[in-house]
């Protein structure tokens, strides 16, 4: 049943022993909403632990501060931040079809729990814990909940960049700051930090920079053998996409990374050219800003491929 | 005389053929406000012009689509962002001691103007520029106001991660997203786009990354051959000397920059170590943890000079 804020407090406050479920691959978001919850259920007095398919990574230990894990035998299930039970994990599988409640940000939804509370124009499941924390008259929104929340709309949103950030996500990390939160310690672990090899990996990538079409696009291109070098993990990869387009005058942004047989192309675009029309000649597809696709082949014939369709569609746009 | 928002908005309504002073080097901030006030200006049927010593950056010229300059002979001078009348530049000098009002956030102030308003807690001019906004009960916010006080209040911030930011940065960002501000276009324009020049320069730097003791000290340098080998220009260097520091586990960041007979220094450090303290063992200065100096001497000389002071006070620190 879908629920508002009012019944899921109430719903809340009949539980105990709760299991809190984050996603798999776990972002800001979904540990900021689990961690967050589980400080506003301690101050109910209620026991509740945070599960989630993978560890925890370092970088978020901050969440973890004043949290002490109980053991019990769960009586109430919720998941944070989890559109489909596909993304629990095997670790997390048994718990599939025993979710009591969900508390989500995704208009995506499966709407598989027992009740769930969706807010699809929230940049972050932690817009909607903020209101679920004010909900109870006796809790009190303190400093760990803050960085919990904060860390949640900040990463969810490239702190405040992407598009989906709203007058409200700026109104909540405000209230965030007036509860003390670390937001400097918080976006530089998030946002600056980054492990040597992530480094070496973006290094050797610019190094393979090449501009065509009169600078509108720009490629680089990761190598099996570059990847060896620096030691960087698949996990490490990430973002990397977002570097070509970065370059001034840039419209299509093309990076190719070696995987299996081939090369996986990832475009990203301006409003100019339609990134998901690139992919889709070659048997790919996603949105109109960002998409991806497989070629199997050397890295020359990969670049030539990706290439030849990218410049028929900057000649389209042009001709229009 | 020191006033408050009323009484600049009095002022203001008494003025016209208003010319609006921006600093040398002008930044987000300072052209946010002087075009959101000469927007305001306008609403209130008022002549206005912008005026810079230095030539406005063309990617600022978003904040210019509704600028008609008008050419007449001034009757009022207004100062924005502007500490001290040396940040004027040459081409500005006329004005020294003839600005009736001086709009600005820098404690450091000098009061050169006749009247000035200055929030020293606030992060950005353009959070001021805001409250004397709605001081003026016909003036609406308009999309060009919001994008113009979205910029100041973005770029003094390093998009809402420096220290400097408040609860109050945040609502009055989420203000200007009610007033329909391009927030995307201007976050990639002001902290995602880079010249090809500058893209090159940090690769180059990024290919020098040597770490120090135990991982803990992370050194960049630039070389006179590689400014000239990349083309990039002073100005394009801003923001380089974040980089070491974002190397997951360093304290202190030092980036060595050629600079007539020997290196500019400039260190970053996080709360464990002084960076002014380091800088100042080389006559340099600074503040805790943004500091530089300056050492006479080639590459090898200098970075031997500058590990030296840093490793004695690593080892000061553990010993504490």
């Amino acid at each position: 049943m879908e629920i508002n804020v009012q019944q899921c407090c109430e719903i809340l406050r009949e539980m105990d022993d709760i299991v809190i479920l984050c996603h798999r691959n776990p972002d800001g978001d979904t540990l900021g909403a689990g961690f967050a919850l589980h400080y506003i259920l301690a101050q109910l007095g209620k026991r509740s632990r945070v599960e989630c398919h993978d560890v925890i990574p370092p970088m978020f230990s901050y969440l973890l501060l004043d949290y002490k894990p109980e053991e019990f035998e769960p009586k109430n299930i919720v998941a944070v931040d989890i559109a489909d039970e596909k993304l629990f994990g095997s670790n997390l599988e048994k718990y599939c079809g025993k979710v009591d409640l969900c508390i989500d940000h995704h208009g995506s939804n499966k709407h598989y729990a027992k009740n769930w509370l969706v807010r699809e124009n929230a940049a972050a499941a932690c817009e909607v814990i903020e209101d679920i924390c004010y909900g109870f008259e006796e809790v009190e929104l303190s400093k760990i909940i803050a960085d919990c929340i904060y860390t949640g709309v900040s990463t969810d949103t490239g702190c405040f960049r992407y598009s989906n950030t709203t007058g409200h996500t700026h109104a909540v990390a405000g209230r965030m700051f007036k509860a003390g939160c670390d937001f400097v310690k918080i976006n530089r672990l998030n946002f600056e930090v980054k492990s040597f090899s992530r480094i070496a990996i973006e290094r050797e990538a610019l190094n393979t920079l090449e501009l065509h079409y009169d600078g509108r696009c720009a490629l680089v291109y990761i190598t099996d053998e570059m990847l060896k070098r620096t030691g960087a993990a698949e996990s490490e990869l990430e973002g990397i996409a977002a570097m070509p387009r970065e370059v001034e005058g840039v419209e299509v942004g093309l990076t190719l990374r070696w995987r299996d047989n081939g090369y996986k192309v990832s475009v990203r675009s301006g409003e100019e050219v339609d990134a998901s029309a690139i992919c889709g000649k070659l048997g790919g597809g996603g949105h109109r800003c960002a998409a991806g696709c497989y070629i199997e082949s050397d890295l020359e014939s990969a670049k030539e491929t990706i290439l030849k369709v990218v410049g028929e569609l900057i000649e389209k746009e042009d001709a229009r």
